[in-house]
């Protein structure tokens, strides 16, 4: 940082993005760290497990780094923790909820022991060099969700987190909005606001309105019933805990992550399900259909979930029959829409009656996130100089903008930026002028960072069109072809119906080796390069299709 | 066929699925093939270009095939005929507009002149043995759709095509109200009709709405304005042109199939464009921003259209610039919303201000297919004794059979059909008890049906994991090894890392050989198999990637 400048944000995650947010605020030689989620790859690149972060710039500044701030449990803040954690051993502050779910991954990650938890509520101060951290409750679709606001010499930064304004939350966590009426009356020079839903007209629905879609949907259903969400949102699972209470059903548990958010959930008393009341999914056939509902995972069309598994008949022990009601109480994330169409579908077929819809058309589900109107309300209590919408792709950053200057942020005091921008403060001005280094990680098995742009490039050609391997057996003395040319594809065209093409090929690669002896160009790299060239143009005329050609010479 | 049935039924295509239709009508040994789809591949299907219907059962019966009759030009009726005429080469019929836009295809394909095509309209009359076809207007989102009676001895069958009830379409091309009641009148034994929107509530609304939002926009545009549609739906092309007249622009047309469908509509009187109001794209710079306007392809997001390209700054010649308008005029086919709105993010980029939104919420766009009402409308004036729902994926047909019940078509008279099930109709009763071979056909490069599940599977070995090819140079006398191993990975993980694991692998394949030779089982097949299992083993262990392992052995 230059010495000049005093305080600085950038995001290393979750600009121009919906996932792996990171946030840091950097005061002098003091850097606070929001946030560590991860994304999950689209089908572009093939093979990676999952995006995090690039920290490369906090490890090269290590001893400055502070502190790691989470604001909620949710993937896109938590999933990158375990992996940055692994090179940059810090401090994890969070709250009571947050720090169970970061916990089951430090264990299965085996970092749990050499992890610095810090458990911080809305009334912790926190001190990091010059900087002053208070914190505010926010209403989200988990619990547990805080906002954060820095105090530094500079003036005041706040971090709104993932939040909506919902007057009637289904769980009694209310937001703090007096607490962040008094932060706006005291100033805020900039504030880091969430984007996910700026496009949306309106306000967010409130949570409550499910709570009554699923307690007359477990009324009117005849026989078993089947609700998947989110195994994070706490207090949907209550509400159906409760619907099930008042219709008289045992509840089952099915998929994993369900099985230990309820438990995180019901230990640290953030969830409330009377003794007896949870049945092992082996009961369930004990009872009769109509004492039985189900919480499961897989909302999201997941093909290994609960769900998915139920809907094509494979969950062992458990069966869904004509008659049997399931509930899909989420909102497709989006690229999940056909995944999760498809066990609709696949539930219809079994007979079931399913509940579900676009967003929240069937009223099984709500945004956690605020619409226009919240956005706006937050703006209006936060009355911040200038804004940094964060936590959204760049068409929500940019309706974020427009409603920010609608409640009289000035123009050009929203900052629009991407991954790595830095903007600095000083004397109560913010700039954007310079940025540092910054991308995306790539998970690929137990790799991180290994892979880049050439072995994708190489999966992508290989996905698309297979390959060829060329081994020739060739003398060292006088680089004569001794045996071969064996070749060897996959992935490229059946081999009934290639026999001929094949043949084809080992004479073109006889051809193009004579060719070349009698050019004298008897070097082995330039022979495969020839090779490739030939074989490769033979077969993208004949089959246009572009396989990896693969020459590997033996020397004998 | 049995003996005993004269009047058979089936889909090679279309169910449980949209795209790829193809419905079947038999009667004795007469076969009518309705319509000749394509689909295209999910990302699972890694390479795949095209998916069209497998008509192996129609080469079986190639003597009986009288023709092909096409409802309209959409490419999932219309984009498998170049591979289907190609196989069994039958006369095709269809109306002008859908002729036109087939001739294209069968152009591209260079089958033009060995194709028999034979124009219809909405009064023509067929005969293929017993069976008299007749034909109605419907009204969809391209010009020129019919729907189809067949006569035969055991009774009428009605074929929708695609459609929706729009009373004031763009176009003066009406419903045939009428003559769909004379129909219902004369009695429908059996009726296949479209589901695409039995999901949806409501009727669907009229494609006059999008004209008057889209005239609008221009009105308010002070710069250029770029309107992305499917080239097809003529009438929302010829209200952009009448909106450009009013707001006295000029029209450049982005985009081959933009070009093409333009010149097939107005050379057949489909699409009205003044003299001199179009111009080359190289003139839009030459004229002041307001008084230019384009139609452009791309508006699913294809990232080879034009419209991604102007996203990108990649269309030579046009450039995007701040202020201009983007309307993009279709809603986005499941599966295509993140390439869209990444285009939406990247025209935002520009300065563009773009109008879009999920479904009809913009107001540019409204749907070609009838929402309940319209299929209940349907229902209603057919009076079908029995009902086939067509085009749709399983829960819209399902969604369909509840529409048919609530306007009096009898429970279990509706079947829900795979592809390949056949109804039999003997003595005015319907029955499914068979059904014949079919499925899904790959176009793979010039390969049309070459490519498998093995391929498909090795694809997708290859894509995630990438590949080690093992080369062992032996002795073809004592089997020992003479040379080698020699290792090339490709797409598995990236070499800087792998040096050591490279050579731990190494150290094991000669131990593995070593080991097998110990234990004389000197056999080559056996020597692969051991060293994939260990290899692949280890690999997994030390990586958690499986990657495909090619053990070559070269013989000396």
């Amino acid at each position: 940082m230059s010495a000049e400048t005093a305080l600085s944000i950038y995001a290393l995650g979750g600009m121009n993005e919906i996932g792996k947010n990171m946030y840091v605020v950097q005061y002098e030689d003091d850097i606070v760290v929001i946030d560590c989620g991860n994304k999950f790859p689209d089908e572009s690149l093939l093979g990676i497990d999952l995006i995090i972060p690039d920290i490369s710039y906090l490890e090269e500044n290590k001893e400055k780094v502070r502190a790691l701030i989470v604001t909620h449990g949710h993937e896109d803040h938590i999933g990158g923790i375990p992996f940055f954690l692994k090179k940059l051993n810090i401090p994890v502050y969070g709250t009571r909820f947050t720090l169970g779910l970061i916990e089951l991954k430090l264990k299965e990650h085996k970092i749990s022991r050499e992890t610095e938890l810090h458990e911080i509520n809305s009334n912790s101060k926190l001190n990091f060099g010059e900087m002053n951290l208070e914190f505010f409750r926010v209403t989200h679709s988990i619990p547990d969700c805080l906002g954060v606001l820095f105090r530094t010499p500079e003036g005041n930064v706040v971090h709104t987190g993932d939040f909506k304004f919902d007057l009637t939350p289904a769980s009694n966590e209310h937001s703090d909005i007096h607490k962040m009426a008094e932060i706006g009356q005291e100033g805020v020079l900039l504030l880091l606001s969430e984007s996910t839903n700026a496009e949306r007209p309106g306000s967010t629905p409130t949570e409550q309105l499910v709570g009554e879609h699923v307690l007359e949907a477990f009324m009117k259903a005849e026989r078993k019933v089947i609700l998947s969400t989110f195994a994070s949102n706490v207090s949907r699972l209550q509400q159906t805990v409760d619907a099930a209470i008042k219709t008289n059903r045992k509840i089952a548990l099915l998929g994993r992550s369900m099985v230990n958010v309820v438990e995180v959930a019901m230990e640290r008393g953030y969830l409330n399900i009377p003794d007896g009341m949870i049945i092992d999914p082996k009961q369930i056939n004990e009872l009769p259909p109509e004492k039985v509902a189900m919480l499961c995972t897989g909302s999201q069309g997941e093909q290994m979930a609960a769900l998915s598994r139920l809907s094509t008949g494979d969950y062992r022990g458990v069966e869904l029959l004509p008659g049997d009601t399931v509930i899909l109480a989420a909102g497709p994330i989006p690229g999940n829409e056909k995944a999760v169409t498809k066990i609709v579908d696949n539930l219809f077929t079994l007979g079931a009656n399913v509940i579900y819809g676009p967003g929240s058309s069937s009223g099984m589900h709500v945004s956690g996130h605020g619409y226009q109107e919240d956005l706006k309300l937050m703006l209006t209590l936060m009355k911040p100089k200038y804004l940094i919408p964060v936590h959204g792709e760049y068409r929500m950053l940019h309706h974020h903008r427009l409603l920010a200057e609608a409640v009289g942020v000035e123009e050009g005091n929203t900052f629009i930026l991407k991954n790595g921008d830095v903007v600095d403060i000083k004397d109560g001005t913010a700039k954007h002028t310079r940025n540092i280094p910054t991308g995306n990680t790539y998970v690929d098995g137990i790799g991180v960072g290994d892979v880049g742009e050439i072995v994708l490039r190489d999966r992508r050609q290989l996905s698309e069109d297979g390959m060829l391997v060329i081994v020739l057996t060739m003398s060292k003395s006088d680089k004569k072809l001794i045996s071969g040319p064996d070749t060897i594809s996959r992935g490229f065209v059946f081999v009934k119906n290639s026999d001929e093409l094949l043949k084809d090929v080992n004479a073109l690669i006889k051809r193009t080796i004579n060719n070349m002896e009698e050019a004298d160009k008897k070097e082995w790299g330039m022979i495969k390069k020839n090779l490739k060239k030939a074989v490769g143009q033979y077969l993208f005329n004949q089959t246009k299709k572009k396989p990896m050609i693969l020459p590997i010479i033996i020397e004998v």
